[in-house]
């Protein structure tokens, strides 16, 4: 793994700690036991002023005295030591290092300042490190855990970056009950140094990681992001949850590690372009991430459902056809063979619903069997497999009945075997999940879990987590994202920019604007500038009947609520009433722009608009009347490719329109595409330019034109 | 409770029980079991064949053998011989039962036959009985349990109706882990009898019940669904899943129990009308139903949140705004006194962030007490109160430093005083939900629980518990749902109908149609009819240019494709020329409508179709070139009063259209309310008419009007 500092960070042969000591009350100890008690076998240096012995192993008064430079500095100290700190093991030649502290830039400027000091003095000895702020890491392959919190001791599956410690160390039990395991896991605090990319390519490339989860309030480097993304995410799923988008979660976020957040509907977009499939909750994070590490990947949309009871069944299937996947009826050659191995009047059309008292191996493991065998479906779900967690609760109401028969008795009744059940998936390479409203009190939650199969305790969530396993199977097909390189800067959009610039104008005309486009081959409608009656005469001549006048300034905005434009002029004459009438209305003597009058039709909005950590944003939206009533817009980061572009279009409610619609032709895409890279290139081309708005873009035929168009100056 | 079949059902004095016995594998025990050990203090008959003594008590060889007539009889036994019993209950003089019993209308032809005699023998007697097909009620008032599961044996507040028995029965333990407990619960089966409708009638009555959750695959008498709902929602919350919306959801529930699903659009607006709220996942449904039944209603819709942790506290505040929440920043007043309570770089604004370590009293009673006295928050939401739980994962780790303390002595020290904590919602009378990454292993989330607030398992799942209660808020406050009378049927209509259908006409003309519709008083386009190229002049100066001419006649769709509609004509030589190229297309002497051409600005669509279980329903959308495109629907039942039309103007994504937009007024939404209201009106007064097609309503300035018109006969 080239150059990534986690490749080392996460792979320490020896740890110094500053902070721990024998009071078990105190936080730094807290890390230091989770280390030592992990099963870790590499050297553990504990640094305490006063203490022989810490956590069983010989302390060191300070930095010097360590017996040998450690791989890896742990601080969980004030802010003020940490920095001087950080400068011994730098002196000392340790290259890594965690800064657990708390108390830098999340507390305002006095702490950001303080935030610089330590990343200089990192800097100054070649170091890299994690935090401030942070939890700290877990690498499941080394048994290396440096949170608070004991870990689960198994090698896990699922990476996991976040930036709220919480998510790495408080949820360790929860996970745990939900059989869910990380591969590695790093909190990142406030990214000082080592940051979310960082850590998201480190687990890129972590053949230990099948799958990446992502707790994301805000990125710094937008751009980076998403390049380190696309190189990730055709070969392994990664999931996000983002929660900067709304004012309050902004303003959380921002109190929490500073970290930079944007709206929803930018980042909807983003994490598109990334290859990243969003999810809402931690939960879903968690359980559909682990889906996506723990389970083959779905290689079609079609699943089998099999129930012991009716609601459950029919719930999934719903739930199913809401995540895209299909619910086939099974052929009658399959439900012939499953009603073999089921009840008279139970359901064999999938789903398969078995009724209530059957033999859970049927459910668990013969039938599914059956449909992974037949080749009509392309994943599974089981609602229902239980045994002891019902027995325990029938107990009480039967142990009389039974002679008084001790609990473990009554139980040992309802051992099964579970090896058919739980090794399903990798036999058949079917992906498989469950549901079922028992927990770990029950044999075959527990048995599921264990083995990697996710259990569900809500039968929606067991379609949904397949559901997702399907968005990542378009993700892994997705089109290749080849960028075209940047195009020269066309002299004559400098020059109108350079003019305008000299001009002091803010934002350039309709005229200077279309020309701008022009210029790097934006198909735009035939204009011409008059500035006398006869000119406009002329011009409309020239650009062919109907025409469109506009009054035409920098700075005039709402030209048509200001009587500055005239559509539909169809003669010579009502070119001259319209100019009078321009003229007169702009009470100066502004040119008048005599454009080309397109037929109406369909009409997009496209435009550019530069986003803090991302730069310039490409949208594209639905135009016309509705446009502001239904804000149908979606966005994504310049360069984007044709592919990249070409999803944008997938993301409209409206894509129908780009399709053959009510007699009109199927819009050329290959222009369309074009003319949203070109936007792309040319705001990367320009940072002088701060906004560009094409309003509308409408399609003549089926070519896309830019009718009006704004460029405002940076 | 006047006349509803449940009052007494639910409330037996006595039961007999056929199919149960002493075999705790036969489903029948189970059910008697249930009703035996959960404390029931009715008498109980079980009748059995052989047995002296069921389950404890004496049991009788046959019907006509019991003591006395039992309030309640209970069958599970097979299909034939259940309505062979149920003959024999009704002949003793019962006058409820529950069916357990399966293999009826769910099974084919043949079942529906059985239940048609189930029917038929408690119609001769006069009995009602639940099922078949269903697995039996609770009723915890009376500690009287029926399914097989065993119950909680708490008092609940949560009704709960369900066409899956699973719902009432597997799930018992499920709830009773999350503190949930139903009030009354009903498995309704089949609904041969007493239907889904009766059930939430009757909940809707009972005091002990304070929120009613459905589970729902779809209803048989829609409008007496909603009938009913209105009547309860205004002063008790609804809140249903519905899974019959997809194809999948439809067959496996149309197997289950065979009841009658209709498309999720539908069901969307019929909850909506009914003043249900919709969730997607039992999960849910259950705990947001609870949320509802058990906390104090919110008064507004500013959210505090006291968190230990940045991240959960940042992904609620962001769930909480997605739920259209505020989560308002605390005034500085407010900020000062909570500052006195936490550290110093703790943040005080909204979220309260304690960070990590301080005494959970702090962050689950002294914040959140604070925030509830200030009168700034609604609503309060508390992360991560924990402490048994979290030093239980702790003790292994930490076990030693303590000279090998037991787990028990270790635990006594955090041992918590929950008296303030669970007291707080009905102190304050303000809502109080929870979020832990514990379940009940921490005292915490076993408190909380115990006394009635809801704990979740994700941060996200607490905002949105919230922000259904903002819904249910919503809801309470709706404009009061009058309904005026229907209106006499308007005899011109009649004679349009009747003409048409003498003709054997399958659709009314475009010029019939909105003829019938101006009959009722919706506004309709000056229109006339022309025979000859004179009167199609004449009509034109008549109705004013610009006009329209289009053939017109029955049976004619897609007259735009076919040339027959010419707009924008502006002098009587245009209409010559239309006149003639209309009747060359048409190939035949057919009339010429012509019609005033209003100026294109806002489109909608409205139309009425009849749907199975529902009837007539009204629709509105947005109409213009997209409408396709975007499918921006909303659909009642009719009859529907101004203020639920009003409510289909708000369900529209384009709704900012009907306000002032883009330079035009207002649209009259009196005068659009009445064109819904009369079009649902018209659909019951004519049940003749199949379908009503209004595309576009146009809005001229402010006033709506139907532009074209097509009504399809029965």
């Amino acid at each position: 793994m080239r150059n990534n500092p986690l490749s080392q960070l996460m792979n320490p042969k020896s740890i110094a700690i500053v902070g721990a000591g024998n009071n078990p009350s105190k936080m730094g100890t807290l890390h230091g036991l989770s280390i030592v008690k992990g099963g870790y076998l590499g050297k553990f240096y504990p640094i305490h002023p006063r203490e022989e012995k810490v956590l069983g192993h010989q302390a060191y008064r300070a930095v010097a005295d360590l017996p040998e430079v450690p791989d890896l500095a742990m601080l969980i100290v004030p802010a003020e030591q940490a920095i001087k700190l950080l400068a011994e093991f730098g002196q000392l030649g340790t290259k890594h290092a965690i800064v657990v502290t708390a108390g830098f830039r999340e507390t305002g400027e006095e702490g950001r300042l303080k935030e610089e000091q330590l990343k200089e003095v990192a800097a100054s000895y070649g170091m890299r490190f994690l935090g401030p702020n942070c939890i700290g890491i877990l690498n499941s392959e080394i048994l290396l855990n440096t949170t608070v919190m004991p870990g689960s001791g198994k090698q896990g599956k699922l990476g996991m970056v976040s930036q709220s410690g919480t998510y790495v160390t408080q949820t360790l039990p929860y996970l745990k009950q939900k059989g869910i395991h990380f591969s590695k896991a790093i909190s990142v605090g406030n990214e000082a140094d080592i940051d979310l990319v960082d850590a998201l390519e480190f687990l890129g490339q972590d053949e230990q990681t099948k799958a990446i989860a992502i707790y994301l309030e805000g990125v710094s480097d937008g751009r980076r992001f998403i390049e380190v993304a696309q190189k990730i995410t055709p070969r392994k799923p990664v999931i996000v949850q983002y929660v900067g988008g709304s004012a309050a979660g902004a303003r959380a976020g921002m109190s929490h590690t500073g970290s930079m957040a944007g709206p929803d509907f930018l980042y909807e977009g983003i994490l598109k372009q990334a290859g990243i499939i969003q999810v809402q909750m931690v939960e879903e994070l968690y359980s559909y991430g682990w889906t996506l590490a723990a389970q083959p990947p779905l290689r079609g949309k079609r699943i089998g459902i099999v129930t012991n009871s009716g609601g459950p069944g029919t719930a999934i299937a719903n739930a199913c056809e809401h995540g895209k996947l299909d619910v086939p009826a099974f052929s009658p050659k399959l439900q012939q063979q499953l009603r073999e191995h089921i009840l008279p009047h139970a359901s064999s059309a999938n789903p398969v619903d078995l009724t209530y008292h059957l033999d859970a191996k049927v459910l668990t493991a013969v039938i599914p069997e059956i449909i992974m065998q037949s080749g009509e479906a392309d994943g599974v779900i089981v609602h229902g497999g239980m045994s002891h967690g019902f027995m325990k609760e029938l107990y009480p109401h039967v142990r009389e009945l039974l002679g008084n028969v001790t609990l473990e008795q009554f139980l040992s009744n309802f051992d099964a075997d579970f090896q058919k059940t739980v090794s399903l998936p990798w036999e058949y390479q079917i992906p498989l999940v469950a549901s079922s409203f028992f927990g770990r009190e029950d044999d075959y939650t527990a048995n599921y879990l264990d083995y990697g199969i996710p259990v569900f305790d809500s039968p929606e969530k067991a379609a949904r987590a397949l559901a997702t396993l399907l968005r990542y199977k378009e993700i892994r097909e997705r089109k290749p994202l080849s960028r075209s390189e940047l195009p020269a800067v066309a002299p004559q959009a400098q020059a109108i920019i350079a003019a305008a610039v000299a001009r002091q104008q803010k934002t350039l005309t309709e005229y200077e604007s279309k020309q701008l486009l022009a210029a790097y081959g934006i198909p735009v409608t035939g204009d011409r500038l008059a500035l006398s009656e006869e000119a406009a005469v002329a011009a409309a001549l020239a650009v062919g009947f109907p025409v469109v006048l506009k009054g035409s300034a920098a700075d005039v905005a709402h030209k048509t609520e200001k009587g500055l434009v005239h559509l539909g002029l169809t003669s010579a004459e009502e070119v001259r009433l319209a100019y009078r009438a321009v003229r007169k209305e702009a009470g100066a003597e502004i040119p008048v722009l005599v454009a080309e009058m397109l037929p109406r039709g369909r009409e997009l909005l496209v435009g550019m608009t530069r986003f803090p950590a991302f730069g310039p944003c490409v949208m594209l939206g639905l135009g016309g009347v509705f446009a502001e009533a239904l804000r149908d817009i979606t966005f994504r980061a310049a360069p984007l490719g044709e592919a990249e572009a070409e999803e944008m279009l997938q993301d409209l409610r409206a894509k129908a329109i780009f399709e053959e619609f009510r007699g009109m032709p199927a819009v050329d895409r290959a222009a369309l595409l074009k003319l949203l890279v070109t936007l792309g290139q040319l705001a990367l081309l320009h940072p002088e330019i701060a906004e560009i708005d094409i309003n509308p873009v409408m399609i003549n035929g089926s070519q896309p034109v830019a009718v009006d168009a704004l460029v405002v100056l940076a």
